[in-house]
């Protein structure tokens, strides 16, 4: 929020708006200034909105070192904008982690699927066996889509990460033909997309939420999959090896559970009713809404800890997986099933994976 | 259904695969066929699936001609093969419908927001006056978020819209080394896109689903600003002409409800929870889900129809919106706003809108 | 909506408000009418409910044979009264259907659990082998989880399955004082509980939803658990024995589905979207909704119908589950697991569960 | 967590299966322990559960004053024990508190209703001037939900607050046949139902939560009536008198933002998602979910919040809503609504609310 209002100074000191030393003075204060972070949440809960105590605890530090500039914080803004930005740029560096975070996966499973293109494995169907793939198949699948989602998740930034400025009812009343202009500036200093304000019109921004859902919603299935291959009596695949105090329980220390992929499908548990709610409060009242904005930015962060718990499991899967081959030629046997299993679908998909490592 | 099974006999002649003599009577039967509906549901039920019963039926009608054509049907591909495919022929037609009609809608709406840059109308946050605003920034606003939600879905197809062949587990395994070809010739045949199998990958169709949600969200705003306009103590614009037997009461003749409003308000409020389906239906474990897949199923016609409901709604609004300039005057200067409001803003989303008309 | 209008005109003419010969007309029109379904929807959709051309047709009927009566058809009521009401009396018959069904599904799990009380089996949490459990301890908390849900169900009915007649506004203006003793008459006639208009302010429906929605979720944890025990590689239970027909695939003749499961799943799947809608649209502006009640119309039958799929695999479960105590007992060994586990916990559940048999 | 430690030490002394020395000591080390949130967590994330470092570090602080003692924390309970049975500790608090806001409320709007039996006002349905009706009939209604709300869910903590006591697999294995009298002196020290474990059938603990966010419904549609009727063009109704410093804008210094209401239609969106989760959450595997469970835990905090909030908007409005009868009439006339309106349905409603008062 402070780096919003800094650089809102900066790009309105450029157009003339404001004078260069209070832009100064402001960009000093939103490096100087304390916030007390009990009053923040106790006060903003009496206007629903963080934004309204900030600025006034801003201006009051500005007005310690410069009275004058301290009429030109948040100048022409209204609290919206502040809260947006500041949220699409703390997603913004969320996104980069899991930009790099999916691109670590996709090569490690990558990698996995190519070392086991061959190896025979039961394919499933309806939680029954059905007829034999490789277990190279099955892993570059979900490297594929994994690859694919982080795809998808990069193009929903250029339109989803916007700089909000409207001002009170998002006409950009008070910077006068300079609105684009100051917003332009604005956007390029905080390194977020340029776009008219998207106070009530959200879907560029609904649609990277949507897309962050995508890839908690592969980590789901990978994580049920690996689950269940874990199973005692499949013993096909393990999360990652047995390790000292992780997946312990508190009543049987013989025990090693999935931790990862529980952690992975409550995040995917979770993933549908935070998407409904951002979907439902989608429909804003005229020029702000009343609810379903504040919604939202409730339901964010909580968005992007699902993917954070998501890309965690995936980290881990794409390090540490263990596939037993020996046990999957048993359990394949024990079906009466093929012994070997052409690689034709695995090269195909690892083939299709290529530009993406 | 049909169209699948017929594609797929001839993709599979054209490679080799079976006689071009049966594909030509498989694609026969597939026109001549009368399918019992009540017997394919109540048979369907006990495979949890309707490819198993409409692929006896079309074995049964081909091996009336020839005899020996009958093995082939269906050959190499499962149940997810042609519901998926079927799925995806439906929703693509439903989209060309969808796209004409946003085109028209945001023509529609960009025309009476051009009337209406300088009309002055109070603007509204957290439903309270704000500041002015235009009426004609408003709808250029509805008219931006709707082209935006188009190209969205536009873009969504390319990869979303996809044929589905993978057979039994995915892996194509019946047509050796020419799995890919048979599935090419079969994409191409029925004008969808060419992709390895998405049994249980899914995010590039639900990717396509939830962006048929921003659309009936876009909607749905739209319907509730019209909704709170079209309130009798604000009245600053209408759904609708009033029209004789639209919008009647069982109870009060008077009334003229906004029945346009009603329908998308109600697409909006259905859209999250089906959207959370498909999002928590995603989950599918190894290589055909148990459950979630079958969800989906349910769950896909309901999204189109949704999206139907909005798109009829928006048509409407593109169409005969009425807006009262005076009564908007009236209410600003109630409310002691200003009797002008340049028109910057409108102006600003008028020139993002040109490249869409 | 025929049975609320024929009692409503009885109801009516038993207080005097209308001739008794004006109710006897049209009870026998309610009869005799035969509605154009094509021309029900069409009109409905205009005014966004059946209930308008529903009642103009009525009152076309009752007209054909007694011109005066016609003027007395729907009095003082409005659409939502006639919706409401014919929704509450379909979901009552709906209920009387779960009613006995839960109750034979908790019959036939607590016979199978007695029989099992003592036959040991491994017990799984996070998906790993845990202690050994009985097999009919399993399958009595079942049976347990299921009386319970039926006994709610059935506590939420007296509340729930409530008379809807309010007239236009919820107050029964039409009738002056005599408003009550029609809605009771009207109440009594329709065997549904008396109360004031509920049209805005529905949590004793809406309680009823969500305990249909808990039978659902306790049906879609026994097929889960039902689906991983018939897991090849576990083969502890089958969901029935085989039979020619059912769980068929498409394209692998030997497999047998777990096409119950794969239905009670499902419904699972699809349920929490239902209710989220139900609790969505449950925010209601003023006396009648604009858009929410419309959408909860919609998405009441699809709850039932989850319901009624999720008992028909209950029915499937209680009347055919296969219990294979070799099989346990054989992957309790290979685990290290106990030969014996004490019955306790098993007994003290089937005698928690006697009352309810 | 600790609180449960403690009595289940003493439960299980006053049961002769430790040492009373080992219960003092252990509720001694309940009293004393400091946690390291930090650590806790931490480690927590390692087994995907609270209860394993807790545990650790209970046993750890027990072992400095009793090292005997140490054995005795915990004994045949399960992480899943603790964790449950500590929710139900604090929802049972917050419910205690939310029985008596729900009380104050009723009682509030009720003596609000009595005021404004008679006061006229516009009825509105689907957005639109219907009949007039009474601002007492239209508060009555709300205290009357209220009531019927708080009246459900006092039912449902009769059964929904349970100790949880199961042990690894839920057959309190450790205890022999003293298991189900540990657990209830357990369930009587905490003040709680006494219950055969709920690890995996959920439904009454669900239950109560559906019951709390029915809460929340009722809340955000009086929100949204109230906000509706707050409008300045209505102006019939404020939530609160004008009060220095709430409902401020960071950007218009004029404004009175409905925050009450902005809070509490946030609580109402949020609602759906999270009750669409628990229910999605409760298709639980075995003896103990994989995830579902887990994202459980994380999501009953977040329905307590949206309660807590929907409860604090509830008491302002008790306390302070303002009705501005004057404005009513003269919105009424200009309708062409009747001047007076009779009382008989707020009285109805008013006889309907006096055995909660």
């Amino acid at each position: 929020m402070l780096a919003f209002e800094s650089a809102l100074a900066r790009a309105q000191a450029e157009e003339g708006l404001i004078p260069e030393a209070s832009a100064r003075a402001i960009a000093a204060a939103c490096e100087s200034i304390r916030i007390d972070e009990e009053r923040l949440v106790a006060e903003g809960k009496r206007s629903a909105t963080l934004a309204v105590p900030l600025v006034q605890m801003l201006r009051a530090e500005v007005a310690r070192h410069a009275k004058d500039a301290a009429a030109h914080v948040h100048l022409g803004a209204t609290s919206q904008d502040v809260l947006d930005t500041a949220m699409a740029l703390c997603l913004k560096s969320c996104l980069e982690e899991a930009d790099r975070s999916l691109e670590g996966a996709v090569r490690g499973l990558a990698a996995k699927a190519r070392g086991h293109a061959a190896t025979p494995m039961m394919g499933r169907t309806l939680m029954q066996p059905a007829l034999p793939i490789t277990a190279g198949l099955k892993i570059a699948r979900w490297a594929l889509a994994l690859a694919h989602d982080r795809e998808r998740l990069a193009d929903a930034q250029a339109a989803g990460l916007a700089v909000q400025l409207g001002g009170p009812v998002g006409a950009l009343e008070a910077f006068g033909a300079k609105g684009p202009a100051v917003r332009h500036r604005l956007a390029m200093r905080l390194a977020l997309a340029d776009a008219p304000a998207w106070h009530v019109h959200r879907n560029a921004w609904i649609d990277l939420l949507d897309r962050m859902a995508q890839v908690v919603a592969t980590a789901g299935k990978i994580a049920l999959d690996v689950a269940l291959l874990q199973q005692a009596e499949v013993a096909e695949m393990l999360e990652a090896p047995p390790r000292e105090g992780v997946g312990a329980s508190s009543s049987m220390p013989h025990k090693r559970n999935p931790v990862g992929c529980a952690h992975a499908l409550a995040a995917a548990t979770r993933m549908p009713g935070l998407i409904a709610t951002v979907h439902a409060a989608a429909i804003a009242a005229h020029e702000r809404a009343l609810g379903g904005w504040q919604a939202e930015l409730a339901v964010v962060p909580e968005i992007a800890t699902q993917l954070g718990t998501s890309l965690d499991f995936l980290d881990g899967i794409a390090a540490s997986l263990v596939v037993d081959a020996a046990r999957m030629k048993a359990n394949l046997a024990a079906q009466g099933g093929a012994a070997s299993v052409p690689s034709h679908a695995a090269d195909e998909l690892l083939a299709a994976l290529s530009p993406y490592l």
